[in-house]
């Protein structure tokens, strides 16, 4: 099996299968991997959530991201109940496998606040200032 | 003090001392929280690692991005070795303070491997492929 360190000198073009790189990735105690969501058409970073081996299998499989809730312990469909959804464009794990960015159409905004963004929070100063009001 | 939750419903512009920020951040049981760099310019996601206060706080002093490596178990300004520098242009909070977006003016590849994202493991069918030679 090829390991991530292998691939870091691979060419653009060298494949290897899917399952292999998913056996191999460094999931936390918890099982579990971060995930950053970018929008694919304002290129806005959208939120930072959390992925087990079974939420990035059903994201692939469905085509819109699936999280897993650290605070309710269940698999979270991002839009199920606000119909804010994901709709995967592309996935990418990073160099070390830590790490995975899904670049998502996103339906409506993306915070449960109704913001565009999660991150709207800026350190302004010696203060953070709120960039956007609530939807 | 105002909580994350409390700032949920905050207009635009309301502000709030950083001091308080980082004291009520929900560090993870090493002390850290996940950040997220991306290019100013190119709007690409570049990375993901790790900050500790002390991290973010050197951050917006130095105004270069410093990370911590848990795998050193030290404070690592990104280029310090490299030269691939990240002048720090903005550093966000996301709506539950668990997650940090940094946007950065990047000098060279971000990644390790010399590529300019470290996300360059995409899936592709039941492959993943590496999508940028190495630098």
């Amino acid at each position: 099996m090829t390991t991530f360190k292998e691939l870091e000198s691979a060419e653009a073009g060298t494949t290897q299968p899917l399952a292999q790189v998913l056996d191999m990735l460094p999931y936390n105690d918890q099982g579990l991997i971060a995930a950053v969501a970018q929008d694919v058409n304002t290129r806005q970073v959208l939120m930072m959530a959390w992925m087990d081996r079974t939420a990035i299998e059903r994201t692939l499989a469905e085509g819109y991201a699936c999280y897993y809730s650290r605070s309710r312990n269940t698999y979270w469909r991002k839009g199920e109940t606000s119909g804010h959804l994901q709709k995967l464009v592309e996935l990418r794990f990073d160099c070390d496998g830590d790490a995975i960015l899904l670049v998502v159409e996103q339906t409506g905004p993306a915070c449960h606040t109704n913001r565009d963004s999660c991150f709207y929070l800026l350190v302004d100063g010696d203060c953070i200032r709120v960039t956007e009001d609530p939807g």
